[in-house]
C-alpha cells in the first residue's frame, strides 16, 4: 500500500513541506501532496490537532468495545442503544475521512487503500446493522457478521501507522513462514503414521481409558497439541508403559518438532522482522530528506553563488511549524544552522531542520529554588541547608532503600495484628516525608520534569495509597466493612512501590532502561493482539456461544459440575473447573484466548469444530505474532545493547555541544552521582550544574533513556546518509524493495 | 582455560607446523608447542589416529554407560563386574593423557587444565572406588559420589573441543544472564506478595480441594511453574472463578514474565552465544594464519630478492601432512600455489596452503560407466539409451513422485487386507527397480559418492526394509508369529521412505540444507545435554530413587494405584497414571529429565526437595542450554540466509576456477537441472558434463550443502583478514577478548 506518507516517524513535523509551501507561496507543486491555500493549513493543523486524535482513538475503542454490550453481552443493553452508538462512531469516522480527503490532493485519496477499506468498513457496518435491524423486528434472529469488521478502523486510521507496518511486516513474512510451515506440517503427519503403524493395533489405552493413537486425524491432532508441549507425558504414558523404547519415538518428535522447527518459525520471524524494518527505516529516512530538500527549494533564494534560504523567512517557517517553541529556543536553533551569523541558512544546515526541531532541547533557567526567592532567609538557613545536604548525601538513599526493604517484610506478615496495620501509616508517612524534602531541595519543576519517570512513579504510587488508605479507613469507620476494591488497590500499590528499589542498582538499570524503551513498541502488539482477539473472539462467541456454562460453586442446576452440558460429564475440562473458560461473552472470550496464547491445556476443550479453531488460532498468534514479539524484543535488546557501547550522536547534537550552549549529558551524569541524586535521570538540574551562559539559561539534550528502538534505529541509519546525498526521488523511496542495495554497508547490527 | 590450541577447526591438518618443523629438520623452537624427534612425529601420528580417537570415545562412553548396570540397575551386573571395567577405563583415560603428555611440551602439558581436571577425575574415581569396595565388603551402603565426575571426562578431552567451547560460551554468559535472572526472580517475588495479599485470605480452593495461595512459597513456586506454562489455566481458576477481575493479575503476570522476562533470556544468551562464536572464530582464524608463517620461517630459503619455499620442500611437507592426497591432487595443489610455474612457492601462497588442503576438491575421472567397458555394444543399444534418456528424463522423478504419494496412501490403510500387504511388495519392488535403473544410467561410484546423502538414504533405508521384510515373511511362515521388534522398524522404514519426496520441491530443499547443516553442530548440544542429564540423572537416582514405583496395568501390589506410595493417593501424579516416570533408573531418569526439558506437568511431583531439584533443572536445562540451542539454530538460520544471497568464495576457490580445473559449480547444477537429476547433488557426473582437460580429469570444490556454520563463520572472517596480515602473536591469539575490536568492521551479519 503505498502510504502518501504525511511524514516520518517518530515525530518530525508532519507539515514541514506544507508550511514551506505556505511560506513561500508557492503554487500547487505536484511533488507535494498537499494544497497550500491557508485554509487547507488550518484544516491540516485542525486534522493533525491532538484533540482530534485522541477523539478519534475514542471512537475507535468505543466501537470495538460495543461487544461488550451487545448480545451476548457482559453488561446488557437494549439493541437501540448499541446500534445508535454504532451508528454515532461510523459517522465520526466517515466525518474524520472527509476531513482527511479534504486535507490530501484527491488522486493521492483514492490511491491509498486505507480509505478504502475505511469506507468499505463504514457501508458493510450499515448494512449489516439495518439488516439485522429489520430481521429483529420480524423476529428473525441473524449474525451481526460485520462485527468482524470493526478492528479495520483501528488498523487503518493515519494514527496508527506502527500497526500497520506491524501487518505489512506479517505479510511480508507469510510466503517464507508457509514453507517452513508445509515442512513442519509434512514433518508432523509423517511422524503420526508412523504413531499409527506404531501404537495404532496394540490397544492401548490412555489414562482416561479412552482408545489411544487408533485413528489417524486424532493422531495428528495430539501430536499437533504435543509440539505445543501442552500435553507432554500425558500423550506419551500409554506407549512408554507399554515399552521403555517407544519413548525414544517422542523425543525423537519433541526434538524435530517442538525444538527445531518451532526455532526455525522464530528464526523466520526475525530474519523478516529485521529485514522489513530496516526498509522502512530507510524508507523514513529517505522521505525525510527528500522532503526537506523539496522545502528548500520552495524557499530558496540566491546568495552569491550559491541559493540560500533567509533568515527571515527560515523564522517565518519554524514559527509556523513549531508554534509552542521559546524564543531562545529559536535563536539557539538559528545560531546552529547559520553558526556564521552570515544571516542565511545554506542547504546543509537547512536540510537538517526537521531534525533540530525533532531534538528535545530542553530550556533549562538555572533559577533558585522557589523556596529560596520567596523566604530566602529561611531556605539559606544553617538548617535549611543541612537538611539539603543530608537529601543528596548518598546515604539518604541508602536509608530509603533499607525503608523498602523493611516494608517489604511487614507486608509479607500478616496483616491482622494491630501493630502492623499501624506500621503501615508509618511507612506511608515516611515515604510522604522523603518526597516532600526531595521537593524542598531539588527545584519542583525539575523534580517533576517530563522524563522524571521514577519520581512520577514515586509520587503517584504514594499518593494514590495514601488516598486509598484514607477512604478504606473512613469506610471502615463508618460502616464497620472494608471496601474490596479498594484493599485490593491498596495492597497492589504497597507492592508496587518496593518496585523503586530495583532502580538503586546499576545494572538493574540497564535491563530496566531497555524494558522501559519497549513499552511504546509493546503497545504496537498490544494493539495487534487486540485485533487477532477480537475477530477471533467474534467467531469465537458465534461458533461457541451457551455451549458451555459456568454455575457458581454449590449450585443446583442440572449439569453444574459438567459446566452445563452433559458431554463433559468426567472430561478433564470439568474435572479441573475450567467451566468459566468459556465463549460466553466478549470479555470471556478473551480471557480464553489469553489462556490459548499461554498454550497450555487448551487440548481440553473437546469439540471437534473448536479444534480447527484453536489451531488456527495457534498459527496465527502463538507461530505469527509471539515470534514477531519475540524478535521485537530481542531486536530492541540488541539495538539497547550496542548503543551501550558505542553513543551514535547526530551531528547536530555534537554542534549544540561545540556552541557550549548544550550541557554534556555524560557530565551531568556524573555531578548527579556527586551529589547522589536517587535516579539517573540527566534532567534534574542542581543549584551547581554546568556553567550556565551569561542570560542564564541552559539547553540540554533530552535523556537518553526513554527512546524507541525506531528513532535508535533511524538515528543510525542517517548517520550513514552522506549530508551532501539527495536521496532517491518520491516515487523511488515508496517502491524502495527489501532486498534493494543499502547505499552504504548496514550499522544497526551491534559491532562486536 | 588458554588451550594449547593443537589447530584450529575445522580441520586444517593440525601438524602442518610439525611437519614443517620435521622437513627444516629445526630445532625446537620455543614458539612451536611440538618436539620434533622422528619418535615425535610417529607419537604425534599415532595419537592423533582415527582409531586412537574412536576408541577414547568408545571407553568415554563406556564409562557413561556403566551407570546402566550399577544399582540402582536397568541391567543390574555384579558390582566386580562393573567396578573393573571402570578400573579399565580409568587406566585407558590414563594412558591416552600420558600419550598426550608425550606429544605436548611439558610446561604447556602442566598449564592446561584440561589435563589437570582429567587427572583430578581419574584420582578421585579411583579413591571413590576403593573406599565404596571396602565398606560394601563391611556391608556398609554408601553413596558413589564420584559418578558425577564421569562426564569431566567426556567434556576435557581434546576431542570434544566443541562441548569444551559450548561450556566456555555458557561460564562466559553467566554473569549477565545472572543480573536479568535476578530482576526476573525480584518480579517473581513482587508478583507472589500481591497474590498473597489479593488471594490469601479469601478461603479459596484449587480443583483438588486444597487450599489455594495461602503460604507464600508455595505461591513463589506455583507463580514459577507459571512462567513455564506449565500450569497455566490451573493456578488460575480459583481466583478466576472468584471474581472476573482477578484474571488482570494472572494476564499482567504471564506478558511480564513468561513473555518478557524469557525473550529477555533468549536475547541475552543469543547475544552473548554470538559475540563468543565470533571471537572464537577470530582467534581460530589468526591461530591458523600464525602457524603457517611459523612453518613458512622454517622452511624459507632465499631466492632473490624475497624468501621462498622450494617445490622440492613443498611437496615433502605435503607428503607428510596428507599422505592420502594423490599425485593428481598434489599437482594441482602445486600448480596453485605455483602458478607461474618459478619451481618455488612464495611466502602469500604458501599461507594458504592450510586452506588448499582443506577445500575438499574431489578428483573426478571422466570415466565411462563400467558397463559401457565392460559390455559396450548391450550398453550402447537403441534399447539401453532409450532407458537411459528415459531414467534422465524429468518425467522419471515425477513418477517416483507419484508412487510415493501412493504409497502414503496404502500405508495409511489398514495393514490387515491382504491386497494391501501385497502392495507393499510392490513398492518395494519399484523403489528398487527405481535404484538399479539409476546405478545402470550413470556412474555407480559417482551414484554412491561422498556427499550424496539422498543416494546413500534411499538406498540404505530401501534394503534395510527389504531385509526386514524378507526375515519377517520367513518368522511368520516358519513360526506362525510377527516380530513386534522387526514389525516396528519396517514400518519405521517405510514412512521414512516418503521423506524423499520433499527433496524434490526447491523451496523445502534450501531448508532442509539448513536443517542437514544443523546435524554436527546439534551433536555438540547431544554432548551438552548428555553431561548435563548425567549429572541430574545421578543426583535424582540418589534422592529420590524407590520413591516411586511402577507396576503394570491389574497388578495385585499394595499401592498399586498410587505408584507405590501412599503420599500420592489421589494426587494428580497418579491418575494422569505417570508412575512409570521415576528416578528407580538411569535410563527412567534420563526420560523424566527429558519430559522436564518440554517442561509440561512437571509440577505435578509432590515432593518437596523435588521441587528445589526442578528447579535448578529448569534454570539450567530450559533458561540455558535450550536458549543457547535455539541461539544457535538462529544463527545457523541467518548464516545460510545470508550465504545463500551472497556467496561467499575464498581466492583460493577463485584460483581453482580461473585455472580452469575446477568445474564450476553452478553450471554443473544448471546441466543436472537439464539432465533431470532427481537431486541437487552436484557430484553426479554425467556422461556429458563440462569439458574435461586432457588427461581426463576434473577436480571440483566439493558440495556446498553439508559444511557447517563454523566452516562458513571461519570462512567469512578470513575473507576479511587481508593477505599481507600476519596476525597477532601466538600469546596475543590466546588473550584475545570479545570485546577486543575487530581488525575490520565484522560481516557475519546478513548483508541487507
Amino acid at each position: 500500500i503505498p502510504e502518501p506518507a504525511p511524514g516520518p516517524a517518530p515525530a518530525p513535523p508532519p507539515d514541514l513541506l506544507l508550511a514551506a509551501a505556505f511560506v513561500s507561496d508557492a503554487q500547487y507543486n505536484r511533488n507535494i501532496p498537499f494544497k497550500t491555500s491557508p485554509e487547507a493549513v488550518r484544516l491540516y493543523y485542525l486534522y493533525n490537532h491532538w484533540i482530534m486524535r485522541t477523539a478519534t482513538y475514542f471512537f475507535i475503542f468505543l466501537n470495538l468495545s460495543l461487544a461488550l454490550f451487545e448480545e451476548p453481552a457482559v453488561y446488557p443493553l437494549p439493541f437501540l442503544v448499541t446500534s445508535v452508538v454504532e451508528v454515532l462512531c461510523l459517522l465520526v469516522f466517515f466525518g474524520r475521512l472527509t476531513h482527511f480527503a479534504k486535507v490530501t490532493p484527491r488522486n493521492v485519496f483514492w490511491k491509498d487503500t486505507k480509505n478504502i477499506c475505511i469506507m468499505v468498513a463504514i457501508l458493510l457496518s450499515l448494512t449489516d446493522l439495518a439488516i439485522y435491524g429489520i430481521l429483529r423486528i420480524y423476529n428473525v434472529r441473524s449474525i451481526r457478521w460485520s462485527r468482524i469488521v470493526r478492528p479495520i478502523f483501528l488498523i487503518n486510521f493515519a494514527e496508527s501507522r506502527q500497526i500497520r507496518r506491524a501487518f505489512r511486516s506479517i505479510r511480508n513474512t507469510l510466503p517464507e513462514i508457509t514453507y517452513v510451515f508445509l515442512l513442519f506440517m509434512f514433518s508432523l503427519l509423517m511422524f503420526s503414521l508412523m504413531a499409527l503403524k506404531l501404537f495404532g493395533e496394540r490397544n492401548l489405552q490412555t489414562a482416561e481409558g479412552l482408545p489411544y493413537f487408533r485413528n489417524y486425524l486424532e493422531i495428528v491432532f495430539d501430536l499437533y497439541v504435543l509440539v505445543t508441549t501442552a500435553n507432554s507425558p500425558d500423550v506419551m504414558m500409554p506407549a512408554f508403559d507399554f515399552s521403555s523404547w517407544y519413548a525414544l519415538f517422542f523425543i525423537a518428535f519433541v526434538i524435530v518438532n517442538t525444538y527445531i522447527f518451532m526455532s526455525l518459525f522464530l528464526a523466520v520471524v526475525y530474519n523478516n522482522y529485521k529485514k522489513h524494518l530496516k526498509n522502512e527505516i530507510r524508507k523514513l529516512a529517505y522521505m525525510k530528506r527528500r522532503k526537506m530538500i523539496e522545502a528548500f527549494n520552495l524557499l530558496k533564494e540566491e546568495e552569491g553563488a550559491q541559493f540560500v534560504v533567509r533568515e527571515a523567512r527560515w523564522k517565518q517557517l519554524v514559527k509556523l511549524v513549531a508554534p509552542d517553541t521559546s524564543n531562545s529556543h529559536r535563536e539557539l536553533l538559528l545560531h546552529i544552522s547559520d553558526d556564521e551569523q552570515k544571516g542565511f541558512i545554506d542547504k546543509k544546515s537547512f536540510v537538517q531542520l526537521a531534525d533540530l526541531l525533532n531534538i528535545q532541547v530542553i530550556t533549562l533557567k538555572i533559577r533558585s529554588h522557589p523556596l529560596g526567592q520567596w523566604v530566602p532567609r529561611m531556605y539559606q538557613s544553617a538548617v535549611s541547608r543541612f537538611l539539603r545536604s543530608m537529601v543528596r548525601h548518598r546515604g539518604f538513599v541508602w536509608t530509603y532503600d533499607v525503608i523498602i526493604l523493611i516494608n517489604a517484610i511487614f507486608i509479607a506478615l500478616d496483616e491482622e495484628t494491630p501493630y502492623i496495620s499501624y506500621a503501615e501509616w508509618v511507612f506511608l508517612a515516611l515515604y510522604i516525608i522523603e518526597i516532600l524534602l526531595k521537593v524542598y531541595t531539588y527545584e519542583p519543576r525539575a523534580f517533576f520534569g517530563k522524563n522524571q519517570f521514577w519520581n512520577w512513579f514515586d509520587t503517584l504510587i504514594i499518593f494514590a495509597a495514601l488516598t486509598a488508605t484514607i477512604l478504606n479507613t473512613t469506610l471502615k469507620s463508618t460502616t464497620k466493612y472494608n471496601s474490596q476494591q479498594i484493599l485490593d488497590i491498596v495492597f497492589i500499590l504497597r507492592v508496587l512501590r518496593l518496585i523503586r528499589i530495583v532502580d538503586s542498582i546499576q545494572r538493574f538499570r540497564v535491563i530496566m532502561n531497555t524494558l522501559i524503551n519497549i513499552v511504546p513498541t509493546m503497545l504496537t502488539f498490544g494493539g495487534l493482539t487486540l485485533v487477532v482477539y477480537c475477530v477471533f473472539a467474534i467467531i469465537g462467541m458465534e461458533l461457541f456461544h451457551g455451549k458451555i456454562q459456568y454455575f457458581p460453586a454449590n449450585s443446583n442446576a442440572p449439569h453444574a459440575l459438567e459446566c452445563g452440558n452433559p458431554a463433559l460429564k468426567d472430561s478433564l475440562f470439568a474435572r479441573g473447573k475450567y467451566c468459566k473458560n468459556n465463549f460466553n461473552n466478549f470479555a470471556s472470550s478473551f480471557i480464553v484466548l489469553m489462556e490459548l496464547t499461554v498454550v497450555n491445556q487448551w487440548h481440553d476443550i473437546l469439540f471437534q469444530p473448536a479444534k480447527l479453531y484453536f489451531i488456527a488460532f495457534h498459527i496465527v498468534m502463538v507461530i505469527i505474532i509471539v515470534n514477531i514479539f519475540v524478535s521485537f524484543i530481542l531486536e530492541a535488546f540488541f539495538v539497547e545493547y550496542s548503543l551501550e557501547k558505542s553513543e551514535v550522536e547526530t551531528a547536530i547534537e555534537q554542534k549544540i555541544q561545540e556552541l557550549g550552549m548544550g550541557v554534556q549529558e555524560d557530565e551531568l551524569q556524573d555531578e548527579q552521582l556527586l551529589e547522589n541524586m536517587e535516579s539517573s535521570e540527566h534532567d534534574l538540574e542542581g543549584d551547581g550544574g554546568a556553567k550556565p551562559p551569561s542570560k542564564g539559561l541552559v539547553f540540554k539534550i533530552a535523556s537518553k533513556r526513554y527512546r524507541t528502538v525506531d528513532a535508535l534505529l533511524q538515528r543510525m541509519f542517517e548517520a550513514e546518509i552522506p549530508l551532501e546525498d539527495e536521496g532517491p526521488s518520491f516515487e523511488e523511496i515508496l517502491n524502495l524493495s527489501p532486498t534493494a542495495p543499502v547505499p552504504s554497508h548496514p550499522t544497526s547490527e551491534s559491532a562486536a
